[in-house]
């Protein structure tokens, strides 16, 4: 894009930064739509709108930003985590609605990977609109972008392994206690991380087993207004009076054991991220399957020696054949260790 | 010991950082005599003496300090991290040779709470010396004096138990292999932990299946010229051959099982700090006995969902009767995760 120093200014950083931070806000409430941020700075470079993208059928976030902003966008930036779009689907090429309000620049962070989308950074330039990319770039497709990123380029939902065990991998006791290994700011933690997915996946075994609700809740334990979808994978019979059956989310039952299917079902569905919350038999089938992009770990400060693992049988028969990740980001969770890890590639 | 605000200057905590530094390196060497460091300055506060306490049958920190100041120490200070010992041993009163080098001021860090040594401020206070404690008192006990005031105030040595395994807590692959689950930065830590400590304490389980040589080495393998005791622990066979019985370092043999016993038996001979490396019944054995003190876990990015556990029954049947730590350091280690943990008291 020629040069574009201009675009790493510490105003248009801080504005991507809040871009970032609206898209941030609204994900698992998009799909199959990217959660998108976007800031509006008028020519003297003063915020005069922001916004993100609106649920399915609603408006993308350039267009809600530009709303906010009216006339004063006209000779100033947008400031956007993700390429303009194009193409005009439901909601009009936003790449149109950047040149009608009359911007003058328009930065993005991540291109746009999907075809039937992209072009409208070419479009734009073509129309004598100053376009660069990369602002933050990395910051955004490791955050809100991330899982449909992965749904763009693999065609399959982005899979977040979450889990609680203790510091030896035990998941519950011998008994099968297993409330609470972790703290009240790791579930916490967890319920934020659930609220950003599209279905939250648990295997028939630990509907068995545990009863959860798979629902996300508040501090409180009053669940939120928009819930992801709860998915329960597996042949086991369930008790019609599960929670997980319960009327405060949409709840899918799956029949078979196949992660990659079940994954293309949901796929069909929209879903972009799942949060699975299986059990370590359910986890063991989608490591083997390669499907785990992402490993959240909570890891509490006891010793248990004996009981459930976190992870089931793997594959793994040699050292050699470990499956090998690497900590993204380790950071204490109240007095757990709150570890993230990604697959190495290969 | 009235008012000590002089103790907290900071050429003072300066120079009772460096003397916990030159008690660290010292630690291992100075059993069943705690590893204490000293800086002497002189009336105008320059350093002109410091030391750490030689091996048994040598001289004290203190000792060493005052023989590198000669005159200068005279109506100086002299900053050390135990209170100076009052009892005539092998090596005469710490006391009294400051007395008699003329310090004007002593502060030190920790109390001595071994009773036959203690008396020591009191002593020197009584002739005339104006002392103080306290300073960086938290430091020095949670280091270098660790290990020797647990001695001290429990009477049974204290247990390091290390432990390196993947993130679900397996320590080898059901095929047996174990090397390497941890990265080279968390092997030469462990090389590092060891030289620090008394005894490496292996079960014949673990000497069984792995066959370590429980040696302290440097970062090109070569064994470093002073050698923990290598201790194996249980009543299994062992063949005559395994590297633990080679000449590298001296080997004891103990029959049986009970780790209480094992530490009497280790404390009769000077054993201060015993780093367990055993294997998960080991490990298991030691907890259920509440003889661990510290857990040093290098956690690996990798999932192996089968193979050994890193630690074996413990004695836990419900949650509610979890061994419970709390996290004391959580840090990188290579691509690793290195946590300390310690016991929740009670």
């Amino acid at each position: 894009m020629t040069d574009s120093r201009w675009a790493h200014s510490p105003r248009i950083v801080e504005a991507m930064r809040r871009a970032a931070e609206l898209a941030d806000r609204v994900r698992g409430s998009t799909s199959p739509n990217p959660p998108v941020g976007c800031v509006i700075l008028d020519e003297a470079g003063s915020v005069v709108g922001s916004g993100a993208t609106r649920p399915p059928g609603g408006p993308h976030a350039e267009v809600v930003a530009l709303r906010e902003a009216g006339s004063s966008a006209r000779g100033g930036t947008a400031v956007v985590t993700l390429e303009p779009c194009a193409h005009v689907g439901r909601t009009g090429s936003c790449a149109v609605a950047l040149r009608e309000a009359g911007v003058a620049r328009v930065v993005y962070a991540v291109e746009d990977p999907n075809p039937s989308a992209a072009g409208g950074a070419e479009e734009l330039a073509n129309s004598g609109v100053a376009v660069a990319d990369g602002v933050l770039a990395e910051e955004v497709s490791a955050g809100a972008l991330r899982g449909w990123l992965h749904f763009v380029r693999n065609g399959r939902p982005h899979v977040t392994w979450k889990y609680a065990a203790s510091l030896d991998g035990r998941s519950a006791a011998v008994d099968g206690t297993s409330q609470w290994i972790s703290s009240p700011e790791s579930r916490a933690e967890v319920h934020r991380l659930r609220a950003g997915c599209d279905a939250v996946l648990a295997g028939t075994g630990t509907v068995q087993a545990d009863d959860p609700r798979l629902t996300v809740r508040d501090e409180s334990g009053a669940p939120l207004r928009r819930q992801p979808l709860r998915v329960v994978l597996g042949d086991r019979e369930l008790p019609a009076g599960a929670r997980v059956f319960d009327d405060s989310a949409e709840t899918l039952r799956l029949r078979g054991r196949d992660p990659g299917e079940a994954l293309r079902v949901l796929a069909e569905r929209g879903v972009v991220e799942v949060f699975l919350e299986g059990g370590p038999t359910l986890a063991g089938a989608f490591l083997r399957a390669g499907l785990i992009d992402r490993v959240q770990a909570f890891v509490a400060p006891a010793l248990l020696g004996s009981g459930r693992s976190a992870l089931g049988e793997a594959g793994v028969v040699s050292l050699s054949q470990a499956w090998r990740f690497y900590f993204e980001r380790v950071t204490m969770c109240g007095p757990d260790v709150w570890i993230s890890a990604v697959p190495v590639e290969g």
